[in-house]
């Protein structure tokens, strides 16, 4: 376990602090990335695409705004987020606590 | 997503509540399982081991007793386990309130 910190992450706002719960070799290349990601109030992570790979979010804390390849809405603690292969997404905290999630790549 | 929930898991006391954060289509073959997994106070989820495929807990919430291939230790919101292959684990919520973690199986 290790923890990373990003500024403007993506092109985004602020910093984003991402807590590794899984190194490279433990996830055989079947995963790209298992972490829990924390974006501060007023902070965002910018707008990306995968390919070759999907990535799931998992809110645990907070209110954000999610942007799904474009299309925006709300997400809150206990939603679920899907980014298949060649699709893009974005997620910005709007709320007054720092906004935490899972993020998971998986590969294929 | 959908909910599961399973009486005496894997010979465990109580009932255990599965919440599925992917399909089996989503994993690709590369992830066995992702989901939000609950134990209610005096539940746990027995022993079991793991051939071709690794699984790590993520607690999120609660205070267990993990037996981490028959060593006990105690653990809380924040802390890590990774069993691979080869392996077994356990876990019983030891506090009053629901123990919550993440679980991610990886093959290989």
């Amino acid at each position: 376990m290790h923890i990373e910190q990003v500024e403007k992450m993506c092109g985004g706002f602020g910093q984003v602090t991402i807590k590794h719960l899984l190194e490279e070799e433990q996830m055989k290349d079947k995963c790209g990335l298992y972490a829990e990601v924390t974006i501060n109030p007023g902070c965002s992570l910018g707008f990306h695409e995968h390919h070759g790979e999907s990535e799931t979010y998992y809110i645990l804390k907070g209110e954000g705004v999610y942007s799904d390849n474009g299309e925006l809405r709300r997400v809150k603690a206990g939603d679920v987020t899907f980014t298949p292969s060649g699709s893009g997404h974005a997620l910005a905290n709007v709320g007054s606590e720092p906004l935490v999630f899972m993020a998971l790549i998986i590969r294929g």
